[in-house]
This record gives C-alpha cells, structure tokens and sequence, in this order.
C-alpha cells in the first residue's frame, strides 16, 4: 500500500504575533513544518502534499522540492484546505497521513504505529488521539462498544457524558486515500463559522459504515500544536529533552540537561561531557572523551576525540584530537586545528590552519593564514590580513617563534624555526632560522616620571577649577 | 470610596540570614516591599502607610516619598503593627488594604478583585484566601453557610474538621477603614505569644454581626510570603515565568524562559529571539527583529531593530539599527553605536560614539572617543585615554584606517580618510588623508633564531640542573 | 556496637555506555561510591570494606587507603559479592551496613536512622524501603501484621496483592553482622538466573525467627540507583539541589537554583548574591557579601568578602577584599589579588601576585609577576614570561605606571613609580621614578593615505578579475 501524506501548512498563525509564517518558527533550530516533513517521510510516504497559504512562498522557499504544494487560497477550514490536495492526490490507492504543520513533535514511530493500526484494522479512517487528565476545549473522541470511534464532538457540543470522556483527537489522521477525497466531496459548511471541517469526514464515514478507527498517541505532550510563543517554547523544551535523553542513552554524560541546547544532527562519541550553557548546532559532530562548555556555542563543526573546548564559540571549525579551545575563544569559519593544539583565552581564530603542536595562548588573532607544527604565537600577536580592501596570507612554518605583541604584515613569511622578537611589526618575510626585530631601542629618562605625574595633576587641577 | 493600604514590614526576618532588612531583598531586581507598593499603587490606593520597624531608615531611603511611614517600634503582633497607622489613617473613610511587605508575587488585579468583592459584598472584612491541597500549617478560613466567614483557625487550634479545610489565610486583607481602627481597640494579647493578632479583627467583626467575607486568590502561589532564601529564589522564579509569558505573548522568541532573566521594566519588540543565559535588567529596549544572547547581560541600554549581541555584557549602552556585537564585548556607560556597526569579540567601549558603518572586530579598546562613518579600527588597536590622573578625547573622522596594535595618545585626531599603519604609536594629530607611521625598521639577523634557542636551552638547563 | 559497611562496587554498568567503571562516574564532581563511603563513614562505620570486581585498579586507586577491599572476580549475584566479604569482616560482632556504590544520594542521616531503627528493634535485618507511588518493577517489601518484615518480592513473582504494595525495597540493608554471615551459608542459587541473590538471607532470617525490619527513607528520590547517563544527570540535579539549598538556608541568595553548580566542599558567606550559569568547585571558599557570576567558573579558588566576579574563569586564585574580576577575566594558579584590585575584560592573570589597589583594566596578560601597589598597568601590555623555554618574572613596584601595548620583556623590573610610555618594548630595568621610553617617532606622509588605497583598490580589482 502506498502512503501519502497531506500537510496543513495554510493557516496564518495571528497568536505568534509574528511577520514570519507560523509553520515556519524553527523549533531546536528546524522549522516546525520541516520536523513534520521528515516524520511523514521517515514514517515511509511517498508523496507528500504541503498546502499553503499564508506565506506559500516562503513555505515552499524553505521546504523547495521536497514536498509538492497546492494553494488554499481562501482559509474556509481543514476540510476546505485536505480537498485542495485532491488535483494531485484523488487518483492515488492508498493511505493518506493528514496532519498539521504546527505540531512538530509528533514522531515517525508514531505515524509509523498510526498507519499500522489503520492498515491492521482495514479502518477508512484512523484517529490519532491522546489521553488527557484535563480534556477541557478538545474534541472528544467517542469510542463505540467494539472500540470504534463513533464521532468526535467539540468542546461546546458535548453532552455531560462526552465532556467526561478524556480521549482527545489530536488533529491528525489517516484515511483510506479514495474514501478519504470520496467523502470530503460531501462535507459541507452549513454551520456557525461556515467552515468545511475536516473531522466532519469522520461522520460521513461512519455513517457510511465504514470502520474508523482511533490510535492513542503514547504520550499526548507529542501532539500539541503550536499557536503562540509560549506554546513554542513549550515544544522546544520537549525536543530538547528528546534529543538531550538520545545521547544520554549512547554514553554521553551531559551534566544538566535542562540547560543544554542540541541540534537534531548533532553527533556526539561516548564518555563525552557536556557541562551546561552549551549549544551545539547544524551538522556538529563531537568525537569520544571530550569535555565540551560550560557556554560552549559551537555550530557546525567538527570536534576530534579528546578535545576539549570551554566557553567558546565555534562556526565551522575543526578541532584536532587532544587540542583545548578557550576559555573565551572565537574559531571562525575556516578555522582547522590539528591535534594538541592550544588556543587559548581571548584569541580568535579564522579562516587558518594551526598545525599539530601548535599553540595561541592569548590575546591574538590569527587570520587568513597557514600555521606549522608547533608554531608558538605569543600573546597579542597579531597577523594584519586587512588593508581596507584586501585580505592577504601569513605563513609561519613549523617551529617558529612569534613574539608578544608582534604584527605580521600580510602577506608574509615566518620561515621555519624563525624568531621574531616581541613588539615587532614585521613587513617582510623572516628566512628560515633568522631572528626578525623591528623595535625602537630603550631610553630611561631619569626622574622624568615625575615631570610627567606633576604635569598630569596640574592639568587634571586646572580642569576641576574649570568645572 | 477611597482605596488606602497598610504595608506590614516592620519585621525582621531572621530566617533570611542577611544584613539586608528582609522587605529589600529583591526580586528580578526590584526589592519586595517595592513590588507590594506598586501592586497597591496600581490598584488604586491614594494612600499608603508603611509599617516599619527593624531597618526602618533603609526601608524610608528606599520607597521615599511614595509611601508614608508610621514606626513600629515594638513588634507586637499583626494587630499592634497595624494600629500604628492609626493616627495617620484612622480618620479616613473607605477601604484598606493590609498586606505584608514580603509578598512579592500579589498582584495589582488580585488587590483589584479583592477590593471589588468587599465593596459588591459590602463587607467589613474580606480576607484574601487561597486554596492549597496541603494546607498543613497554614490559618484555615472558615466559612458559614450563606459562604461568609465565620473564623480564621490556626493550626495549633483546629479541630479535626477545621483541619481538613483547604481554604487558607494568605494574611492579605481588606476592611472597612473605620471598622479596621475601631475593632482594633478591642484586640488584646491575652495568648500565649503575648501579641495582638490582627486576625482577631475577623473574630471580633463577626461576633458584631458585621459581614466578613472571603475571596480567593486564583493561583495560589501569588500569596507566597517571603522568610528565608529558599522563598526567594521560588519568588523570584515565578515573578521571572511571569514577566517572561508576557513577552512571549508579544510576539518575542525565548529559547528557554527557565534560563531568561528578564527585569520588569524591559520592553522587546516582536520577532526578536531571546538565547538562554540572558540578563535584561533596569530600562533596557529592545527593538523587533534583534537577535540577543546566549549568555547576554545587559544593563539600562537601548538596543535598535535588527541588531545582534551575542555572548556580551552591555551597561547604559546604545547599539544602533543592525549593528552587531559580540561574541565577548563590553560596552560600558556612554557607548554609542549608529547603525550597522561591528563590534567583535574581546573589544571594549566605553564613553565613545561610533557612527553608522564603522567596525571594531577584534582585541580593540575605545574609550573617550568620537569615531566617525565607516572607520576601521584594526585588531588590537587602543585608544590611550588615560595617563593615570586624566582622561583625554580620541577623535577619529570618517573612512579613517586605523591599524593593528596601534597607540592613539589621547588627546589625538586622526583626520577623514587618513591611514595609520599597523604598530604605530600615534601622538600628534593625522591630517585628513595622511598616512601616519612611527615603527622601526625591520631587520633580519641571519642564523641568529638558533643563537636565542642555544642560550634559552642552556639558561633551561642551567636551572635545571641547579634545582 | 561496632558499625561495619560492605559497599557493593562490582558491576560492570554496561548501560553507563563508558570506558569509565560506573561508580567512578562523578555527581557533582565525586566519584558516586566516594559520596556512598563518605555516607557510611560519616553515619559512624569503623571498617568498611568495598567489594571490587569490574574496574577493581581503578576503583581502588580512587579510594586509597580509606577503605579496605575484597575481589569478587565473576559476578554470581548480590548475595555472593556479600560473601566476598567474610574473610575480613565474618568474626566481627556488629552493625553491618550494605549497600551499592551506584546509590549516591543515601545520606548519612539515612544510614545512621536505618542503624538506629535496627538497634531499637533488635533486629537481625532491616530493609531500607521506600514508598512509590508506581512501584512497578521494583521489589516489593510486605509486611505482616506486627510491621516486621516478612519477605521481599520481586515484580515477575509477585501476585496481585503483593503488585498493589507500594513499599518497595531500595537495595540498602543492615545486618547483625554475625547473623548475615551465618545466613549467607545457606544462600543457593537454585532460580533462573543462578545468582546468589542478597534477598535470599531476609527469607532465611524469617524462617528461623529471626526479627526482620523495615525502614522507609523519608524521600523515595534518596534511594536512586544509577544504571544509565540518564539516572546519572536526575542524580546530579538532586545533589545539586542539595547542596544549594543548604546555602539558601545559611544565607546566600541564589538567582536560580536550577542553573546554579555547586560542589559540595564549596563555602559561601552570608549576603553573597550567586547569579545563574555558575560554577563553584573544588575547595573554593566565598566570603559575604560577595557577587558571583553570571557565568563564572571558580575552582579551588579564595574570594574575600565583598569582591565581585563576573562572567569570569578562576582555577587556584585568590581575590582580595572588594577586588572586581571580569567581566571576561581568566585567573590561572598562581593568581592573588591584594584589596580593591581590580582586574577587568580580556585580561589573563597566571602566577602573579598585584598588591592592593593595582589596576589591569584590559587585554592584558600579567603571568610570572609581582605587582605593586596602586600600580596601573594600561590596556594591552604584557608581560613576556616566555622565551619558547624559560619563565621569567617580571617585578613591577608600587606606583609605577606602565603604558598600553606595553611589552616587559622578563626578567625585568619597573621601579617604584616609574612610568612607561605607550608602545615601548622594555628590556632593561627601569629604575624608581625614571621614565623609560622605546619607539619610534611618527611621521606623517601627506596624501599618502589616498594612494595606499588606490593601490589597494586596484590589487583587489586585478584579483577579481584573475578569479
């Protein structure tokens, strides 16, 4: 049987008081509709309608060939926006996932056991439900003696009995794909909101005695749907906790998980520590036995076993196995670090390698350039890679020795094993072993210190009685 | 009617273990007794009267002339602290509000429907209640038939039906002003505490017929008295959930509102995305759009749409419409950013403004300075603007360029347009489109780096072996 | 009585997913079994002996000389690690206390009521239970009709009633030590898994009359054991729980709790305030009225009443009275700051000492130092400490001014209120009130600015039309 999935994505979302379009609110950095569109998929469907509306194009700007689209022009309710899927879809054999794009929590597993029970059942329509302690404001789903699911009743139609019932429709379904587009023909809108609802199919295909079914999600946090920010946070949270419990489980030790942000993409080895305030995101992938934050901000990086990187942020840096990052280090795009290298605090880091052994302990920026083994750039030095217009190359070959507070003038060359003392600027390059010094000499001035603090309280005197 | 209030905090609050009177301890910035006067302010009280007794002046210099005083010299029990504002208020017709000055989470539309019950009810008492599931140790309100008070029973006195009422005290009250005063003459302290309780008011009124009502606190947790730290931090907690919902309702995007601190003053604008191990406190803005965090801090500052700050502490700052800063800034008093400034990281400013396109990306310092559109200060550039008794103004004009690990000897100006070169220590003015240089010239001394690193290994040894 | 302990540390926790032996894993920085033996101790045991198996090398090493050990080389059940302990421990006469090394949240109140209970009664056992409310999975502790403890029950044995009980039994016991080996004789491991299981000598202990005992923890979260990461992080959070609420209690304010890391060994005075995203550890010790964080990071650290740390990193430092550290500072070991010193943003300090007053503001590094009193040490100088294979100490003395981009080429020494002027590289001694001077004059190329540019400019165009 093949499945298909149809997903709501045309509603305006007025709640999040937002100019971005609902479904597109990322959640653990993904957009909402983009965490149901790889559920739907992992959950095996093989076409998979996205309707639109508000926000089409930036919609299907976002989600691009991955999904077809059709347009619900007009928002005349979820049956209204299904039936728009019936161009594309009515033809198919089939079951049909119907779900909305604001819920992003609900699992492939999920869809996977929804569809089973369905297929089991040989149910027209499956009902994903939920139980609930407080049901107020859901739709009840009335279940029949052998189990059916008889109708759903909203809120405001329940009789004393119905309002007792705790089983909620989460708003997400599946149906027998013919039957399903057979039905929405006769759903009409002859009701207080003049709406065409979508849940109105479930009595059409009882009434036809079709079998409906409902399948109980495990745990009910998995359906909400998200329409304001606190929602949203809400939905965070629990991603968070999901994919946080994932890497406990694989022999990560992350000190406070509620205080610790991982991507969905993010890889980490095991016997890894993650100390709390720290975000890992887009495609990181951390080796085994590192010791990563506290306040590590890392996105997009590579991270080879036994390094360890604290309070620092990282975008698109590697980071060579047993090398220490930070604190207070800044790896910039570009950024490669072999193994045992020491970058340490205050130090930023961009668009350079730094060989094994390597070591920028503090203070310096080290940009556009090529680093050699064991390389040791003192503290405040700087390699000036811009002139305004240009960036330009600095090359420091293995061994060498750049001192305090040095400037190398790109582009430059630092030959093996070379010194350049500190306080130089440095505009030419520096052969292989030669020592490079660009320094006035010293003159002490004697007792003019105190020339100069008299001068100076004079002055500071002269402005106070001015004031 | 007018509306008047009793603030109890003459108490001392031995539990909280501090030098600090238990009344200023504050929450998410503002001190208790300083949320319990705003609460009554806003609710309408013309009038307010703030019983203080220990700390009594600090209390005075912090609420000033908001509030009126009346010293409770002796803490003789509710009752007595509240008759000291007999003379000041037992003139008054209309209804008072009696609250304790360590109730911080009570809120101005609590004190609204309390005071609005009263009046409907035209009751001479109402008691503000709460309903707990465990209400172990807590005054139980006890209530007639027709739903009006009867008593208020402590724990120690209930009998075994009174125990068993979830219905409690939360020791906020309103009463018919002159009724409160005249009740009052007739409290004794005949208990075994030797006090006088305010509660037996509610005892006394009742026993003259006089309508005592009740009326509940919707949550609870409002009602939190403070008494050790432990309440404070859980009042503080819920004051910061409080003022966080508020923004999210508003359209802003936070991450992780447990890990978001947020002062009750700050306004943000929608669309804007708050990181976890953010600090906004005083007055500080925040425009639409603005990315802010992780791991922020940010004091009184004015922060335009479309800006970012990221891993950044800012005090009395302005960043202007698209500027970024960050990772690792400080903006300190007086910094001024115009529009699409980049500040980066480990850079400080203090005391200067930077106009619209200027950049300061890296290990810079600017203080007392005026730096012009579209300027470039270089890595490691610093503006001296101190010489240990004053300090003096840097000015830099449009397009200048000034270099990596540049001196500018303060007072100094660099000119439109004008380059100074990297290593430079500048200390006379730059003209416009000059190049300024003051560095030594480099040389190489061939062979020499093997020289340094003989004598650096022999010192080495030397020591070593002498240890 | 002698009380005695068996601190049952031999499995393998492969669900831990680690090269780490599992109670070796740390909570709140302890190894779980150091926080196990440190309870038993603390609760009064005079000998305890650790039953090692998996990872014995490593578990021993850990604990030293503070407990005794026994092998159990293949993992046969609880009743046979016991066992192991016979021949150091069967001729004693006493309290036995037994219990899991994976168990890090029993207290020592817990172990010595447990004792306690144990002696009153005259037991020959007695079950450290717990209430659940879901007990499921756990073993079942019934009792008769007396209180005392007939069996334990494991869940797939249990029968209808015995499922409804909700003691439970947390894996803790106490023995009369001679009775518990006696016992151990006659355990077999006749059942499915041929185990020898330590439940088997309750059942023993009932049938020959023995009294068998219960106690219930107080709270049920004491009793935790830990099998994965996820155990492993509930575990830290309730320690950390602990702990800071035992701070709260002793007078500290602590912003949030719950993002707020302290060790145990850690000391704070009263009126300190903690803000979120910080770390104490080690044997850091706080004065009072001290402000801590956000976001600092303090280990084995002395900060003295009333300094101020913020988003800071400090390992084996010590910070006067009213000192200020950070925002952005690193102290490494080695570090003491005198009174009212005040180290600022991007500033390392490593092995120096900076008497009362001194001041480094910024982007400095001051590393094998003495530092004077009052001294200013402006933005950007340095101390350089390092030739690529000495150390070299850099001695600065009271008053003396030393100016920004500063380099100090050590060994050297500064003088009592001399002055070093901006951009000087320093390599002699400057002598008391001299001021020393090394760089070169600046001279200004008129026009030269513009041509640069147009020489970049058109570097850059020849570039992009090369590509």
């Amino acid at each position: 049987m093949k499945r298909l999935a149809i997903v709501l994505a045309a509603g305006q979302g007025k709640r999040m008081k937002s100019k971005l379009y609902k479904v597109l609110h990322p959640v653990c950095g993904k957009p909402m509709v983009g965490h149901v569109l790889d559920a739907v998929n992992q959950a095996g469907c093989e076409r998979s309608i996205v309707v639109v509306g508000h926000g089409a194009e930036a919609v299907k700007s976002y989600l691009g060939s991955s999904a077809e689209y059709v347009l619900q022009e007009q928002q005349l309710g979820t049956g209204h926006a299904v039936k728009q899927a019936g161009p594309l879809l009515a033809e198919e054999q089939g079951t049909t996932v119907v779900i909305c794009g604001d819920t992003p929590l609900v699992t492939a597993e999920t869809i996977e056991a929804l569809i089973n029970h369905h297929t089991r059942k040989s149910a027209a329509a499956t009902v994903l439900t939920a139980h609930m302690d407080q049901p107020y404001g859901y739709g009840r789903v009335v279940r029949g003696e052998n189990g059916t699911v008889l109708r759903i009743v909203e809120q405001k139609d329940c009789s004393p009995e119905e309002a007792a019932v705790q089983e909620i429709n989460t708003g997400t379904y599946c149906f027998d794909n013919a039957k399903l587009f057979a039905a929405l023909e006769k759903v009409t809108n002859h009701n207080s909101q003049q709406e065409y609802y979508l849940t109105d199919v479930i009595g059409i295909l009882v009434r036809e005695n079709e079998v409906v079914e409902g399948y109980a999600v495990p745990d009910v946090r998995e359906s909400i749907g998200v329409n304001d920010r606190i929602a949203l946070s809400e939905a965070e949270q629990m991603m968070r906790e999901r994919i946080v419990r994932g890497h406990m489980l694989g022999g990560v030790t992350i000190i406070d998980p509620s205080s610790t942000y991982i991507g969905a993409e993010v890889t980490i080895g095991s016997d890894t520590v993650i100390y709390p305030g720290t975000f890992l995101s887009g495609k990181t992938v951390i080796g085994e036995d590192c010791i990563i934050g506290p306040s590590a901000q890392i996105e997009d990086s590579i991270i080879l076993d036994g390094a360890k990187v604290k309070q620092s942020v990282l975008s698109q840096a590697e980071v060579g196995r047993e090398s220490t990052v930070g604190p207070f280090a800044y790896l910039r795009p570009g950024t490669k670090l072999g193994s045992k290298v020491k970058v340490g605090d205050f130090v930023e880091i961009k668009n350079a390698s730094l060989d094994d052994g390597a070591k920028v302990s503090h203070l310096s920026y080290v940009g556009d350039a090529k680093v050699g083994k064991n390389v040791n750039i003192g503290c405040g030095a700087i390699t000036v890679n811009y002139d305004g217009y240009n960036k330009s190359i600095t090359e420091i070959e293995d061994d060498a020795f750049v001192g305090s507070n040095v400037n190398l003038i790109a582009p430059v060359k630092v030959g093996k094993g070379a010194y350049v003392v500190a306080g130089s600027t440095i505009t030419q390059a520096v052969p292989e072993n030669d020592l490079a010094i660009a320094r006035a000499r010293q003159e002490n001035k004697a007792g003019y210190a105190e020339k100069i603090r008299a001068r100076a309280k004079a002055k500071k005197q002269r402005q106070q009685e001015s004031e």
